[in-house]
């Protein structure tokens, strides 16, 4: 069952811009180039090879006409100059991770996978940048870096599936934001390709610049709207020493909520702080394997920390006395092999949801931090409202949580509860002063409540700064701001 | 003596934009207006009282026929609705420590004066948050978010005489950029009224947000050109526990340049990493008062690490170990008193350099890190070339270099062999992969330089998103990207 907005509507520029009228179909000369300029099997156009690239991670769905693989961004540039004057929807793709359906080609044209031009160029250690392209997968790329002793920090959960393109385009979050950042701060250079085929070349490997207008964060997290993205440059930083991980079981959902705040006004910066309410531990317990929290636990906080040995065995202390006056019932430190049998708790919630229930509208509300215990309290009210599980998780540190409405996809009267459920947990993000997405970004399913939190003011003027890259819409049209 | 574009050219759009006809001077009427909706000495219109708003630390000079000081964002949507209408060029302006003319009203019309908009509106503990407005300068909110153990990073070497408001206008970079980035990366929401007078709010309290275009980011760094802020939220972390700094000195400029890279190899991340060269170390040791680098140092370096007792402690011995293969003739540790005591010596370098010449050209060039040696030696021979004295220190953790050109500006061929030294630089700066500025921006003094950095199609999409903001240009005008 589907509940987003018709494609018809979307294409016709209701969410957008300038209507534009798109070709409605490849023609046999558009077929003949597009052959042309992806030779061989870059170039797809048989209806069962397009199928796999009509969806992403949000299981909405829609055909492209054609799907190419650029092996160069000469062959992007040629492409984009066709598709502009030709008005053909193009719509970017790399490994389709994304929850919000941004990769999919709502207005059908041609998809670019971008996925073979996934070359690192270099890493440099004296300059503390990596220059890649953009269809590396990200955790890749960190373990090239790694070999180097450097860091590159954006971890978002699909970090071994998803690529460091896509992550740029998204603006990607994750586990380690709290302390590091997202992936626009670290981003310092990027090569892109614009509608009419022209090539934007912006940043470089200086890590301070202040020459003219951001045009590199404008590209952050644009999902594909602006342009296609063909080489980018990343800032790394030294390796930290060593990390160690602190699992804590909590007897209610309060004292948990309260602990980051604890854990903040100690002094500590954690490099991650994750949460996990009460339904989410029941559905880890389901597995059967045992995990490091006590059974008495309602809700559980993971914390990492990381530096040198001293610093890291500092800040455990530090942070598990903050902890103590909020009574813990369960205590875990993981050090080495221990800490990544810790984090195995978190990296087994989004399968073990599935045991709640077989279907999940999964959403990635963020507040201002105080908000925290008001938004998850709330989900946890309106998944009752509607008669549904809510787990809530996620990055507590962040005011940045995870909102899975568990539901069964068969049952029609389910799927609509699941929906107003999500409806009414963006209105409490919003009323809480935050947004509807603190990650994932909007795309075709949180489309219709972009107008709800954004001015027309703002949508105006994104609109117009559009405009001034892709005049005709053609890039990922039919998609939320 | 007068090196840059004469103002008549910079005013007819030479720069810029669609070629605007500003009114040329304040009509009665105009006046009237103004000071109704600046009551007192909230209007300016005397000529002696506008002359301390016809510079900024650059030293150009131009004067502006008003200047007005809000107190509230209602007089500023009036303002800009009225100065839009009128076809008046408005600059905004704050502490006017901005060293490339930014602040200079090239084309005349109003001067609004920031600075009683200086309320801290909120330091809130629970969100990691200050909202604020503008005209607070940003030690004496570090210092309110001190009182709550909270840290708020940016640090540009004017942080005791430069506002909030006005570092992110030019995206103040400074001194722990190398750890916490610049001021790009701590702004989370911003307020901001526009040409015609519309009211912008973008981002908030959450952490993360990923809807919509970046207008937070499109608005940091450009120094005036889309719109006054008139309310901002920055991001605060927790104040780390203690600090200890090491002031190292090298028998010979390459291995303190090869100190950085050491340090950071050995995988620790400093908090400031500042390099001083031999000239700069002669010009403080002229001020007659011991420093604690041995006599025969020709370079040093000055590092700062945080974090917690025990991490600081490692930090520091790993620094200093990771440095002693390059045989440092001094190395000096402060902690508490004597870490500022340490810093005293950073902070005396722009008064000491006037002892070697009593005028100075400031540049702020940024390259690759490992351009570092060859953008310091490069320098040297510019100035030697133009029988200068150059001094290069500064932010060496970033590649982002001081060069101080020394000279006489009561000598006419001094200056001039000053300017083309300065010129000399920054092409070095660009051949060596860096940009004409990591810090100060463009503004008046690098105006000419901008299209030798960026490309026509940079220029051309800057030039059209500020079309989409200022329609008719009355934003800073006469100024480069």
């Amino acid at each position: 069952m589907q509940l987003v907005q018709p494609i018809d509507t979307l294409c016709s520029g209701s969410y957008f811009l300038p209507m534009t009228t798109y070709a409605e179909s490849l023609t046999r000369a558009h077929e003949r180039f597009l052959s042309g300029l992806f030779p061989g099997d870059d170039c797809l156009l048989a209806p069962e090879a397009l199928v796999p690239f009509s969806a992403d991670a949000s299981q909405e769905r829609a055909m492209p006409w054609a799907v190419v693989r650029p092996e160069t961004r000469e062959q992007v540039e040629e492409l984009l100059r066709w598709a502009d004057t030709e008005r053909l929807p193009v719509y970017g793709r790399a490994r389709g991770t994304g929850r919000v359906g941004n990769a999919v080609p709502t207005c059908g044209g041609v998809v670019v996978s971008m996925l073979k031009m996934d070359a690192i160029i270099d890493i440099d250690e004296n300059d503390f940048v990596a220059v890649t392209q953009p269809g590396i997968i990200t955790a890749a790329l960190q373990a090239k870096c790694a070999e180097k002793n450097l860091f590159y920090p954006p971890d978002p959960a699909s970090v071994r599936i998803s690529s460091v393109g896509g992550n740029i385009a998204t603006c990607a979050g994750g586990l380690k934001a709290v302390k590091y950042g997202v992936t626009r701060d670290w981003v310092l250079g990027l090569e892109a390709v614009l509608p009419g085929g022209d090539v934007l070349r912006a940043g470089g490997r200086s890590h301070k610049d202040v020459v003219g207008l951001d045009l590199i964060r404008l590209f952050v997290g644009s999902n594909g709207k602006l342009g296609l993205m063909t080489e980018v440059t990343v800032k790394l930083i030294p390796m930290p020493e060593t990390s160690a991980s602190v699992l804590v079981g909590f007897g209610d959902l309060r004292s948990s909520l309260q602990g980051a705040g604890a854990v903040f006004r100690a002094g500590v910066l954690p490099a991650a702080c994750e949460f996990m309410d009460k339904v989410t531990l029941e559905a880890v317990r389901r597995g059967g394997e045992a995990i490091p929290i006590a059974p008495s636990a309602e809700a559980a906080l993971l914390f990492r920390v990381d530096g040198t040995e001293q610093g890291v065995a500092a800040e455990v202390r530090q942070l598990t006395s903050a902890l103590s006056p909020l009574r813990p019932v369960s205590v875990e430190i993981g050090r080495g092999a221990d800490e990544e049998r810790i984090w195995d708790v978190r990296r087994g919630i989004s399968p073990a949801a599935f045991r709640i229930r077989p279907n999940k509208v999964s959403e990635d509300i963020s507040v201002p931090r105080s908000m925290v215990p008001d938004a998850v309290e709330g989900a946890h009210a309106i998944g009752k409202k509607h008669g549904l599980t809510v787990l809530c998780f996620g990055h507590l540190g962040d005011g940045n949580i995870h909102v899975n409405i568990m539901h069964d996809g068969d049952v029609e009267a389910d799927v609509l509860a699941a929906h107003r459920a999500k409806d009414d947990i963006f209105r409490l993000a919003m009323t809480l002063g935050g947004t509807i997405s603190g990650e994932h970004g909007t795309g075709l399913t949180k489309a219709s409540f972009v107008p709800e939190q954004l001015s027309p003011l703002q949508m105006n003027l994104m609109d117009s700064i559009k405009k001034v890259f892709d005049p005709h819409n053609i890039m990922n049209p039919g998609k939320g701001w």
